[in-house]
């Protein structure tokens, strides 16, 4: 493991200075180790972390180093594929046993997330029909790289499609984030956004900070500073309230797992911004790799919503915010029901309701 | 001006040991100087402040040292009374004109609430009437005084009326703080609901945190835990969320102003608490004053929303949470249309829709 800025890297952020924007490169396969982006550290500093070991990236998924649905699916298959490089067995049973126990590892990190374990059964699958330790090496690492291309090219096509439904003018509100660094690629819902802009559509962000972890006040403000967009931070709870001024014209979030009907799981707060859209007659696009649709999933009641750590609200930047011994609910998601969804934007194009997946 | 931890000081956490809980005293006359808790310290610190000068008394009002609605009228009566003292002129014009000055400086503290232009108007009207300059520092200090009994009054019927609304069995959610530490009572919409729980009704209670200051994280969960009030901490974000799970049975919030249609002004996340309360049927109760009615105003179009500093949401932990140079819409309330308001309690009893404000 290895840490350092990122600032000074051209590999990691690249400049278009023609369109004056930068896109973020928030996971990269270096050839035998992955170097990503501490997503915990950021906007203050832009560290950049090398690894070679599985259980560093089972610990940064676990404490949202690296987060986002679509990119823990990344790097959980770049872990597998580092369990494969770094393991010293030598019996093929053996080698399977010790891969699997990593993909158990991998899959234990975060509950709520259906692309982990989709990622994580893609490798299993390639696992099981290696017939020798160095052709599985070699088919674990081909896998991960295969699932994170295809993870760029999602990116692109929601962008593409998604920027159809942005209006030439638009205030838009999104949440959490759901960019460059949820993904292997461009982002989803927020790729929706940059794409649009770089269309030349004429588009405001109002960006919702997202508590208890600020990851739109610190990573979607910061991505959409980069990209050149322009961006006003709000505190989640001010979002209805813009919404009545008549200053929104269309939401558009993730999603960390889709239903058969389309009820989306997506960050705790997502639901409260469906539900106020949908009084004031706003559009709300929900975006995710199809890879995040679980069909046999048949509604979103059943969705394993994840409870983090009290300490997450109480202490979550380094000072006590509430008296010792508080009682505290903290569900990191919440589930918003297809009723309240205008329309899912996936790689494979626009779905509008009733939904059907298979 | 002295500092001094409140813990140990009986006289401002009195406790009732067979009821096992304490009410808090917000704030204190004590004959030439007054005496009032840094709410910016709490939870972790628990400092009084004792002072003679009305412009101290301002500038904790101007950083929410002191806060809440009706505890910042009866604050700035009492700076007008510490101002009549403090002045050394011996000529009554000169004297109104110290005074009339001290006012305005009190009445730019904060823009939202009315009770606070609502005390100093009583204040003025006083020191108009007096005819020699010790009549009028008798009678700023008197009329001072009665607002803050007045208050304590209001407190203790809006809590005994509006604890009629709570079921024997209730589950409660609230927002910022409405309690005694926003009053010179024992509080407007906390007090209904400790109130009933001191009336022997099973009561639980989520607090949002309300972001960006805290109050709810902060001073409510303190005020209720020392009540003996089942609470639960949640950011305001996952409200909605706990709504859809059905386990939220009323809101009750405070306001800061209320126009003669029944639009309430209070902290901002109220009106989304409103419409989401809305869509899931669940009773939403304001409780407030009646100096917070303004019966001159319509509707709640015109009540002025007050703009806080960028920083209270970018470095509110103490700790950057923005890029630098990030923009940021910071309003301090938001407007809750009568129509989404079950009741308005205030002393004068339960009022129900359609509201028409005298």
């Amino acid at each position: 493991m290895s840490l350092g800025s990122c600032r000074s890297s051209k590999s990691r952020f690249w400049r278009k200075p023609s369109l004056r924007y930068e896109i973020v490169k928030s996971i990269e396969w270096l050839g035998n180790r992955l170097r990503f982006i501490d997503q915990t550290k950021l906007p203050l500093e832009e560290v950049c972390i090398e690894t070679d070991q599985y259980t560093l990236l089972a610990d940064a998924i676990r404490s949202l180093g690296i987060r986002g649905a679509p990119l823990i699916g990344v790097a959980a298959a770049y872990g597998v594929a580092l369990a494969g490089l770094r393991t010293d067995e030598s019996n093929l049973q053996s080698f399977r046993n010790e891969i699997e126990y990593a993909i158990g590892e991998l899959a234990s990190t975060r509950p709520t997330a259906v692309n982990l374990s989709w990622a994580l059964e893609r490798m299993r699958k390639n696992l099981n029909a290696s017939l020798s330790i160095e052709a599985a090496r070699v088919v674990l690492v081909r896998e991960a790289i295969v699932i994170h291309e295809e993870d760029e090219e999602m990116c692109r096509r929601i962008g593409e499609c998604g920027s159809q439904l942005i209006p030439d003018r638009a205030t838009i509100l999104t949440h959490c984030n759901a960019g460059a660094l949820a993904t292997g690629g461009e982002g989803t819902a927020l790729n929706i956004i940059t794409t649009a802009h770089r269309m030349g559509k004429s588009i405001n962000v109002y960006v919702s900070e997202t508590r208890p972890l600020l990851q739109g006040a610190r990573l979607t403000t910061w991505e959409l500073m980069k990209a050149g967009v322009d961006v006003t931070l709000i505190i989640d709870s001010a979002a209805a309230s813009l919404m009545q001024q008549k200053k929104i014209d269309c939401v558009v979030v993730g999603a960390d797992r889709i239903a058969r009907n389309g009820d989306a799981a997506n960050k705790v707060g997502t639901y409260m911004h469906a539900v106020t859209a949908h009084y004031h007659g706003i559009p709300f696009y929900v975006a995710a790799p199809s890879s995040s649709i679980d069909p046999p999933l048949e509604d979103g009641n059943n969705i394993p919503i994840e409870e983090r750590n009290a300490s997450e609200i109480t202490e979550g930047f380094g000072k006590r915010i509430a008296p010792e011994g508080t009682n505290v609910y903290a569900p990191a998601f919440d589930s918003t029901p297809a009723r309240l969804i205008t329309a899912i934007v996936t790689e494979k194009g626009i779905h509008r309701p009733p939904f059907h997946f298979q």
